[in-house]
């Protein structure tokens, strides 16, 4: 039997088709078809299924479900996406269109965070754990959480929205409007930031000219890669960022005690140089001595299919 | 049947015969032994319960459960207090000393923040919820979670530390060691200091009046008494809390989505001129639109000796 994971972004709908060893075996990406909005996104969903399946020398009764993982809020009934910004989806109906094409094979709607984590819980950093979170450090700070060995999509299943707990009551300001919150410094865009406002308090550094002093040409990336080489404006722009990410990762641990807090994204690319000095940071600041692991995510690109294939399951 | 419930703190051991209503039928509290260590305490637990079922007619035979809570920390299996400052307990294996009295009857052993949190689950504000959060205010700031309907204790069992999340990275120094947590922000000695530092800027406010200036008789009270009598120095200090609790309470309903946090401890008996306030700052602060309830926790005193008894219940 297979299921079928849809991850669908702002730019791709990523669809793979997923066997029963969590490997996906045939995959598609397609443009997101904005301009056709809900139906076309279940239409295409339903094609390229078909075509998935063909391939693979299989038919509709070999598929269990159908995941579908978006970046927005779901309602509670897993039906209904009330808000993905970057689809341009709001109160779409998105389950309901889905299963007028595939009829009796069950849909599942997610949040793409949350779907990322049930990824890692399946076949990545949290197999084996029953209380995990992940955060992802991308242009905002997503969020996942398993408790009790499952995707914990909040207590009124609202979602989590780690990147929203305050980190700095009344600091920084925060894309949410709020001030202080995770996202506000631990996001690549923060770190991008801190990296344009020490250039361009320090022409002589390393972070100046690799970017010609042009913040356009600033990154995370660029902010890691000096700091690696000891650049002095960059070295404490990202000791403080880790002090940061240290202090929410040392949140989630003395609030839930996690056995795994994993890192994705962007910023994690930094490897272990990022992770060494995080570890110690976190450690300082556990209440617990003997405390969650802190480690990258594996998952990357796929954590949106494998986990949106793996709904299903998380339910049984 | 009945169930024994025994709350253990550094002064007194409280003790009550909880009926199947969650009534406290007969209730007892003996200076805490300190002197005896954990011998004299389960000794003392054998003795008193037997009294107490003597007072309400009954026996061992119609005793269920044995249920203690202490303030400290309880290893994975739950047999074992590995510290509890206060009471002088450390690696103090408190549940086979009980046992050894018992015998036969189920011993349960919990931390105390955790077990008020069970009896507001079972008897107070939590009643109905899968997921709730309490928050108790006193000397520090205690913490204990309800997750799936059940007492969470933490996914490694190392129990949950919310009072050392930290709300305001690198700030004010916490008795843990860091700087920021919400304990060092939301605790009443954390109000006192603040009423304390205003009073001493302030020779006229009110504060300074109250106290004579002196700082040994300022205290939480004093801050939220002053300030409802719109004491200038006592409002700024009593806003700035709010402030810093909203984003404590914020940041719980963002990560976890909780049905209801509730507010116990000393600072709590500000009642409706507290909570008003923390609403409107909380609801501000939360990225859900549709969040939890904000309100007072209601099993006070009672809390330690409810949820204690109530230990078995929360396993089955």
């Amino acid at each position: 039997m297979y299921n079928i994971g849809v991850d669908i972004g702002g730019t791709n709908l990523a669809i793979g088709l997923v066997n029963e060893s969590l490997e996906i075996v045939q995959r598609a990406s397609v443009p997101f078809p904005k301009a056709g909005g809900g139906p076309e996104t279940a239409r295409q969903i339903w094609e390229k299924t078909n075509e998935l399946l063909d391939k693979a020398g299989g038919t509709l009764t070999d598929l269990e479900s159908v995941g579908v993982v978006v970046p927005g809020s779901i309602d509670a009934t897993g039906s209904i996406v009330i808000n993905a910004y970057n689809l341009g989806f709001h109160d779409e109906p998105l389950k309901e269109r889905i299963v007028a094409h595939f009829r009796d094979i069950p849909v599942f709607l997610a949040n793409d965070a949350n779907g990322a984590a049930l990824a890692e819980l399946y076949r990545g950093a949290f197999v084996g754990c029953n209380t995990a979170a992940l955060l992802t450090l991308g242009t905002g700070v997503g969020g996942g959480l398993i408790i009790g060995g499952r995707m914990f999509n909040g207590g009124m299943n609202n979602g989590v929205e780690i990147g929203h707990a305050l980190l700095a009551s009344g600091g920084k300001h925060c894309t949410c409007g709020n001030n202080g919150c995770i996202e506000a410094y631990c996001s690549a865009t923060a770190l991008k930031q801190e990296g344009i406002k020490a250039m361009q308090d320090n022409p002589d550094s390393m972070l100046y000219k690799r970017t010609g002093g042009k913040a356009e040409r600033m990154n995370a990336k660029v902010v890691i890669d000096c700091a690696k080489e000891g650049d002095e404006s960059a070295v404490k722009v990202f000791d403080e960022y880790v002090d940061y990410l240290g202090s929410a990762v040392a949140s989630l641990i003395n609030i839930l005690d996690c056995e795994c807090v994993a890192i994705g994204g962007g910023v994690s690319a930094a490897g272990e140089f990022l992770f060494a000095s995080l570890r110690q940071n976190v450690h300082k600041k556990s209440f617990f001595e003997n405390h969650g692991r802190v480690v990258p995510a594996v998952m990357g690109n796929d954590a949106g299919i494998i986990g949106a294939a793996m709904l299903k399951r998380n339910r049984e």
